[in-house]
């Protein structure tokens, strides 16, 4: 089943090289989940062919301009087009207040119903789950409050083995059970062990977003294993400080997160507006951490 | 001197077919003067290689989203370009209070002086005035308090005629006082008309905006004789009760208005999403009012 990631925006505070500030979309079983919103994401879903109306929740990470412009631009055009179904995005309350007071200047109500989840910046934790995946948020460490998020699927049932089904004659009833690891005991009470009808499904995958931030090794620990990491990597080392200073994390020091949380592949991004050429950002990421890929606008990532 | 304009959106509320939500530069004997904003538009003055450092003062006709969402993040990319010269920003008291809402969130304290200056929806009149130019403001007809905007040249001095000025033997000190029309008395006595020393200057040029509104025969009288009129053209005239419902003008009401108002030229925008092709929009102003053409992204028009 599908987990596909979409990159809509590659460029951190000012949009320029044909950049775009960040926006992601992940298919999650079909399920289109938006993160972070910059300017112009409207139009780069309509560039890349993402239909807007199929996404059902929304993630925004933080109120920098970068990560929540084209929200409100979206949400629009989202109620002109007709949606009326409804639609969750997950932020912080002040999220909302500027989405509010937007919506009574403009004289709009919307036709769909927008549920608004308030996230806690301060404190991570589970803010979706549902039978095919759960999402939590991550405490960032930048210089105003800040989340990441973490996509799990859930895990899938067993597949069962049709030939063993067959012949030990099981009735269609017991499947759900066997799907779900129990054994099967027939009318002579014979056991047959679960692992005799059916196999493992395959491992259930996982994605984390974590931009905008300093390196934070409690990250790490939030993060550890996943499939894909997402990281921001604005600046190349040789501009530690300004990093520093400006709460955000260098190519090296994601691939180091990356490396410490052992994680299976590495994604950079939020590049800064200095870097014409991504090449050296990438390849300081490579030299502490090989598996990693620029998360540039039109790339598709499969998890 | 230049009196020019550059078209940087021509969509209606949705974003589509490339087309981009409602901005404008007008270059005003090198001033640049930004007229609304909508979402994207900083990406757009990158495009068209407009300076947006060069902008001075900024426009914003309403609070419909398509008209001001690009604001903040071209404020805020200006800020982070390092601008430090002031920049003057027109509109309704309501769209200050979103921007300081949106700094004070990402906790942004721009770098440059941000010079507010409330436009009245209900009442029009003279918003700027300096040796250069005038800007009225023109009470539109719109479902939420909008204004449009009418830029007027002032008259430039007189130019002199050398040869004349030479073969009179005039100081250097007495050509201002020609320039603007004084006659030339020498120290017989003899009193040398203006109009032989000097020529009329060019006739001063106007530019208006009007978008959004209804057709509404008070605009006329405002913009009577502009050199060049851009009026909103949303829908063709089949759509006409869509057009009144929503506040809109069809392309054949923004031609009625030109004639009426006796214009130069007439530029029609802020086309709606269901018009894939601009053809009939055209084809129905021009048989009404034959010098029209239509604004869209890259134009640039002469005044």
């Amino acid at each position: 089943m599908k987990f596909e990631l979409t990159i809509l925006g590659s460029s951190s505070a000012t949009p320029i090289y044909n950049r775009h500030p960040t926006a992601q979309v992940l298919n999650l079983r079909e399920r289109l989940l938006l993160i972070d919103c910059g300017e112009g994401t409207q139009m780069q879903l309509a560039r890349y062919r993402v239909r807007a109306h199929r996404i059902s929740h929304i993630f925004i990470s933080h109120l920098h301009g970068d990560h929540y412009l084209g929200l409100m631009g979206l949400l629009s055009s989202l109620h002109l087009q007709g949606r009326t179904s409804e639609l969750h995005l997950y932020g912080q309350q002040d999220l909302m207040d500027i989405l509010e007071m937007q919506l009574r200047l403009s004289n709009t109500t919307l036709r769909y119903n927008l549920i608004f989840h308030a996230v806690r910046h301060y404190l991570g934790g589970v803010i979706f789950e549902d039978d095919h995946m759960q999402v939590k948020s991550i405490v960032m460490n930048h210089r105003i409050p800040c989340t990441g998020f973490l996509f799990r699927e859930k895990p899938r049932p067993r597949k069962l083995l049709i030939n063993r089904i067959r012949q030990h004659g099981i009735p269609i009833e017991y499947f759900n059970r066997i799907k779900h690891g129990e054994d099967y005991t027939d009318e002579n009470g014979n056991v047959i062990a679960n692992d005799e009808l059916s196999v493992p499904p395959p491992a259930p995958k996982s994605y984390a977003f974590c931009s905008d931030t300093l390196y934070d090794d409690s990250v790490a620990s939030e993060v550890q294993g996943v499939d894909v990491l997402y990281h921001e990597a604005t600046f190349t080392s040789d501009m530690q400080e300004r990093a520093t200073t400006t709460y955000h994390s260098t190519a090296r020091q994601a691939a180091q997160l990356a490396k410490k949380a052992q994680v299976g592949k590495l994604l950079i991004g939020h590049f800064s507006a200095r870097y014409r050429e991504l090449a050296p950002l990438l390849r300081e990421a490579r030299e502490v951490f090989p598996e990693t890929e620029l998360a540039i606008e039109g790339r598709r990532f499969g998890i």
